[in-house]
């Protein structure tokens, strides 16, 4: 086990840590509260207001004029609330523009589940997150970084472990050398910097030369069994690896602000969420409802619909609440002004694509101890992702594929549902070799050909979102807006209860 | 989001990553199979074996010997096994050596829970999560690192979110200018250079001119909400916290092999594996059996015991498991060589010691957004754990000490429990303002003063590996011996498993 002061010893020299915590003063200063925005409050003067799109800007939005009072109905296409919130489950069908269906061969069981939209919750989530905890939606940690995942590193798989070890210790090894030649630009003492290497020393796993040799961070080469010896630690990878994009990649991306730990997911799958909302909202939902036109008229709009039994109704309301993705909404015939048109049909949406297969056996947690966690692969399918649930059960669902390059996605989505599974199992069989032999009854959704959302997330260049994000943010007569895409965390579903928040202080404004 | 394909250019200059992946050959090779012991081939020829001593390693080996079909008896001095493996719930109570006796005064709620002893299973404990798997414990994921708790810093507490990009930043600045010192020492093209100096930035947010400005991965100073402007970044820390060691500490521990992601616990307490191992045991478990004396016999060894009814009882087997703590076993009545019992009283144990309060509310995700994890304070309470359980539940128990250092331990062992409680909601407060009045109903463990442990795990010096170590793992006559001070994992329940398994191979030898 770790001792303390051995390490707190290790680090400051005489005199040092706690003393240096005693005598400096205000520093680093109390960290704020996190950031919390709020839904605004609304006027409790029954207001009227249709909202198009059950997703989570939608719902959101909703339940917030509900609780005020308002008379709010919400129109959905699909059969139930969510939108790319969408959980998949045994038995569930899913089809892209031009088919085929695919039907899940999973036996129904409540940790055999694939989220192929969001699936992980960041803890900074103030919004999506308070509306789990006011509805009661059960919460469980997502590992979203696990050492014990593999990288494809040049020269095959390593594990994770392996890799930031070995890459904190280079970085380590190099920074004393850059100490040395007086990188820190600081008035420091000679007692400092030794103080700093010797706590860099520490921080990179170095030896008492400020050397990486190897480390046990980076796994065991033997380890700990019921022999007499001690365990031996992993040697260092070939410095060569550092070469590798992906190496670095894979080394990363835990530590992006969305991506840090910890982070979380709905027991039972992602749209728990959706569920709650749409449970709470309950007849105000209409499921099934496909809108056709949009309208202004006189005292508001005009929305043309299309029920589940063919028929086309027609709904006028003071004001509408668009809360759908900008790829289809750039595709509804509309009066809005050109302008936005344009903005709506110029917003690039990332093409991402998932695939999840059924394992008959848990064989990443049999065979190599990986219990949740992402894998990194240089090939097509990119990422696998481990369920970070139901450890040990039979079965397992593994997410074979997560493609966010538009390139990359594009072969994918073209590919027939078939080809997609053969392709990924084969690339899954680089990471874990006999993969492709234990995984089956695939499913995929390339969210490019999804028909209610025809993109997974909108991607804003610089450019644009000066121009047009302002203007896509804004009320256009009737006509009120939505959606991840009006926010600045594109592609989460926190995004989507911000716009909503946004829109809804629109909505509270004065009625003309 | 992230974009992939931005990320790779980003890191590897033209003809980079895949490149790199494509063309470099054999540098990594394949990850080996996590080191996996076993429990050995025990022959079936029904011997008979007395273990003393219900901690994990005394149930494993009584489990093993029972399904080869031994006649084996466990003797236990509890009211139920477990050892140092316990979990504390509303209504129980736990008496220290000297009392007086802590009753704890929580609801009977399944999330309502206290491990005071091991609290955590990393993923490559490959023995005691095979226990799990095979009786049916269920796991759940247990955060060790959360980038939002709060680290005890000069000037004041700030997430460890801002500890950890501050200082990977710093130190891939340092490691720039290191690399430009030629400090690789590895024949390196410019080509290389520059790709090098490309991904260290990215590695540790730098700027284009490969200094560290902040960047979001230490957080929002302005967070993403429902306005037009984009969020912004905090700024760095003031360099001086650099010199603290509280900071470099926790900015390191979750890299060490045992502390990594994937980390697990059972679900609703760790007393879960031993109950488990116990029911499997059934009758061959004897609870409250408290041994007084082992003497060796003619053909075996006599071991007396008192049973719950206050009588002493007598009982002989042609072998013995002694499967206690080592200061436990060095104060018994025993016939053991002088240098077996003057190595167990030599043996350090940690005298760590950890304390849990109830909070009505669970303030720390209400206000700060932290679900599960440790924050660090260089105060004396050392680490406060925040349950990776229960998320948005009523109420929930929080652990607001952690010491392990001896002298800190020492300290608070000597304190009656109110007093301990009160200076140890008073280091709470200086991370959480107003935690004092948050918190409630504490019960503290302090393990050199729990009278069938006398320490909470053994601490070899490299001398005692080197002579004691041997000497306390081999057989003497009639006598066999496992407990986590028998391993290279000592304090871990895994540490128990392997001696348990090698004291196996030795009871599994020829029989006299």
């Amino acid at each position: 086990m770790i001792t303390r002061r051995a390490l707190l010893d290790g680090v400051a020299a005489a005199g040092g840590a706690r003393a240096a915590i005693a005598t400096l003063a205000a520093l680093g200063g109390l960290e704020a509260t996190p950031t919390r925005a709020a839904a605004p409050d609304l006027p409790r003067d029954g207001r009227r207001v249709l909202v198009v799109g059950g997703g989570i800007a939608g719902l959101v939005a909703a339940l917030e004029m509900q609780r005020a009072g308002w008379s709010v109905r919400l129109l959905e296409a699909a059969s139930q609330a969510g939108g790319r919130c969408m959980t998949l489950r045994g038995g569930d069908a899913v089809e892209e523009i031009g088919g085929p269906a695919q039907r899940i061969g999973w036996n129904a069981s409540p940790h055999l589940y694939f989220n192929p939209g969001p699936a992980r919750i960041p803890h900074h989530h103030r919004g999506i997150l308070g509306y789990c905890r006011a509805l009661g939606v059960p919460l469980e940690v997502l590992v979203n970084e696990n050492r014990a995942a593999l990288v494809d590193a040049p020269g095959g798989p390593v594990a994770l472990r392996r890799v930031q070890a070995d890459l904190r210790g280079v970085v380590a090894e190099l920074a004393v050398k850059g100490l040395g030649a007086g990188g820190l630009g600081l008035p420091v003492t000679e007692a400092d910097l030794a103080r700093l290497r010797q706590a860099l020393r520490f921080w990179g796993g170095l030896d008492a030369e400020s050397r990486y040799r190897g480390n046990s961070r980076a796994g065991w080469a033997v380890g700990p069994d019921t022999g007499l010896a001690p365990p031996r630690p992993n040697v260092p990878l070939d410095p060569r690896v550092l070469m590798s994009g992906e190496v670095w990649l894979a080394a990363s991306f835990a530590e992006g602000i969305d991506y840090q730990a910890t982070m979380l997911q709905p027991v039972g799958g992602m749209d728990r969420i959706a569920a709650a909302l749409a449970l709470a909202l309950s007849d105000t939902v209409v499921t099934g409802a496909e809108v056709q036109s949009l309208r202004r008229t006189e005292d508001g709009a005009r929305v043309t619909w299309r029920a589940t039994d063919g028929a086309v109704r027609e709904e006028a309301a003071p004001r509408v609440l668009l809360a759908l993705p900008a790829p289809v909404l750039a595709r509804l015939d509309t009066d809005f002004s050109a302008e936005r048109r344009e903005a709506l049909a110029g917003l690039h949406y990332s093409q991402a694509a998932k695939l999840a297969f059924l394992a008959e056996r848990r064989f990443w947690e049999e065979d190599a101890a990986i219990y949740g966690g992402i894998s990194w692969t240089g090939r097509d399918a990119t990422q696998l992702w481990y369920p970070s649930h139901g450890f040990h059960a039979a079965k397992g669902v593994l997410v074979g594929a997560y493609i966010w390059d538009d390139d990359v996605a594009a072969r994918f989505a073209a590919l027939p549902p078939e080809a997609r599974a053969v392709a990924m199992a084969a690339d899954g069989d680089a990471l874990h070799s006999g993969y492709a032999r234990e995984v089956s009854a695939p499913v995929s959704v390339a969210w490019a050909r999804m028909p209610r959302a025809r993109g997974a997330w909108a991607e804003w260049t610089a450019a644009q979102r000066t121009r047009e994000y302002p203007l896509l943010r804004e009320p256009e007569g009737p006509y009120h807006f939505a959606g991840e895409y009006l926010s600045w965390l594109t592609g989460w579903q926190e995004g989507a209860v911000l716009s909503a928040w946004n829109a809804l202080a629109g909505l509270a404004g004065p009625q003309r």
